[in-house]
């Protein structure tokens, strides 16, 4: 279920916007077209972007051709620029990009071609730690889950949304596969149908049971007593634990905490953003209408209604119960606790 | 904008499946096609359904062919058990069914003839005074709406959920009408989507400012400042307030209460079931898994992926401000005031 593959100066992505009914694989030769592969989510989630966007600067720097050391940075620069400019909101895309540039500015002696290779070494690397970031994420979590719960999930934060195992997904996989008995509650998550089409798909591939249901009912089920926990990944976290994540996770956050289910973000490190104070910090995306008045190219919502279409939306620190993630679960108070992870 | 129309036992229904792309009328000349209109939601809203299934009662002791009142009378009673049975939740549809039906039983010392056209004239009735019921409720709760107020709605409870005019929509469009520079926001309201496809639809055609949300970003707006009241329909309310409306509207009552937002609904004194002390009474109606996989006969989820679709949640009486009724606002503590609307 992995969602990328790097060889040789081509990446190959699932098109996510097509699954599950049809599974084609784009390759992609040029930083442009990984940058609209971005851009139009055929490959998405925070982790899996940001490998992503690395691979495209490797991709991009191999294409820069020049002698001159100065040159080659000026464009490599540029590049990263147009990478970043892709999406707002995850913050994984901002590093991911960072650290391929800082690998290649930290070793500016050697030869450009050298510098190059090391470019790709160096999102080769990520791609590994990601997945073992994923299957770390998934040890901590499993601890919280309890034999016999049903557990919640928004969007997709799973194998597909990373380079492999996923994020909130790896939880539930790591418990699965640790023996306990447990079931899924996927959110279908409008307006772009992640929990259907990718979490609902990838579970099923797993033989994780799996009940797939509209993201407004989500506090029904809660207040009926079938939710013993939600877990969800996170776009972007501040300092103060405040989690930026897909639109309609506040939502379900306020819900859980209404009907005292605890409420757990799974995410790397990574997704962290060290440099902000709160959530209000955090841009929130806005997409484009067609998302919500058309499914699939079909209409259905009337012609030239004023739409809004926000991506993401930020939970406030104290509706999360605790942060899973790669190095160790991040409990309340979190303005003390997340320090410790940088 | 009325959803339906009888004359001469035909009754005319706007096809609402098909809204807004395609504006077709359905003629239907018996009581089984009028079942069948109910259950497949071509006519839907606790109100509308009430009149509908009034008329499929008129349509069917006209076909009742028979001069013995004895059977006359046996076979009104099946009739009314099958139109009863077509949806469980809304409690307008037993209350007409049951209003016709005794007008028939109350008369029976005339003639079957004059006991038809008597069920007739009561359906007439009660559409016209559902009409009469929207414009009084619009009229209560234009007095809780406020200049400059952005509304949040879900579902439709609007001209096409009732007669005409609406209940919420009945409100919003009383305030609009009042000079009131008031601002709309619809959610989607999946599966079936009559926020996007009957609600944004209905006010723009009356030129009432509409912004079209998906389900799960109503929490987010509400947190960021956006939503300055929700009114919402019914399909049954309990003694003790409690309310079951369309699925989510559990969810968008507790956000309103986080966010300090008033919630209100609105519905006619017919929606109130004298009969039962709270919402736990309340049968929740699950329709067919289709509705969340397929949009439009377009497959949207997975092949064979479980699913669950509870067509209504309820909403516990602490999230309510107030009920807004034809015959006055009623206020907490419930217990004690609705009583008085009997």
């Amino acid at each position: 279920m992995k969602p990328l593959e790097y060889c040789n100066g081509v990446l190959k992505l699932i098109d996510q916007t097509l699954l599950p009914g049809e599974q084609k694989i784009v390759e992609l030769k040029s930083y442009a077209k990984v940058a609209d592969a971005i851009k139009d989510m055929i490959v998405r989630g925070a982790p899996a972007i940001g490998v992503t966007a690395a691979y495209g600067v490797a991709i991009a720097s191999k294409a820069i051709n020049t002698d001159s050391k100065d040159e080659f940075f000026t464009d490599l620069v540029k590049v990263c620029d147009i990478i970043k400019s892709t999406r707002p909101t995850a913050v994984n895309l901002f590093w991911a990009v960072d650290r391929v540039y800082n690998k290649a500015v930290s070793n500016r002696d050697k030869s450009i071609e050298e510098i190059k290779n090391l470019i790709e070494e160096e999102a080769h690397l990520m791609e590994k730690e990601d997945i073992e970031s994923n299957r770390s994420i998934g040890r901590f979590g499993n601890e919280l889950i309890k034999e016999n719960w049903t557990i919640l999930t928004h969007c997709n934060a799973g194998a597909l949304a990373t380079c492999d195992y996923g994020t909130a997904l790896g939880v539930i996989r790591a418990a699965h596969e640790s023996g306990k008995n447990i079931r899924v509650f996927a959110d279908e998550t409008r307006p772009y149908l992640q929990g259907s089409r990718l979490t609902a798909w990838e579970l099923m591939q797993d033989n994780i049971p799996v009940t797939l249901i509209c993201d407004n009912m989500a506090g029904h089920f809660m207040k009926e007593g079938l939710i013993d926990c939600v877990i969800v990944g996170a776009d972007r976290i501040a300092l103060n634990g405040d989690t930026a994540n897909k639109i309609g996770t506040y939502s379900v956050a306020v819900l859980a905490k209404e009907n005292n289910i605890p409420f757990y973000v799974a995410a790397p490190t990574t997704t962290i953003d060290f440099s902000i104070e709160t959530g209000k910090q955090i841009p929130i995306e806005e997409r484009s209408p067609d998302e919500i008045t058309h499914i699939k190219g079909v209409r259905i919502a009337p012609e030239g209604v004023n739409v809004k279409n926000p991506a993401f939306d930020v939970t406030p620190n104290k509706y999360i119960s605790a942060i899973i993630t790669d190095k160790g679960i991040i409990y309340p108070p979190y303005n003390e606790n997340i320090e410790k992870y940088k």
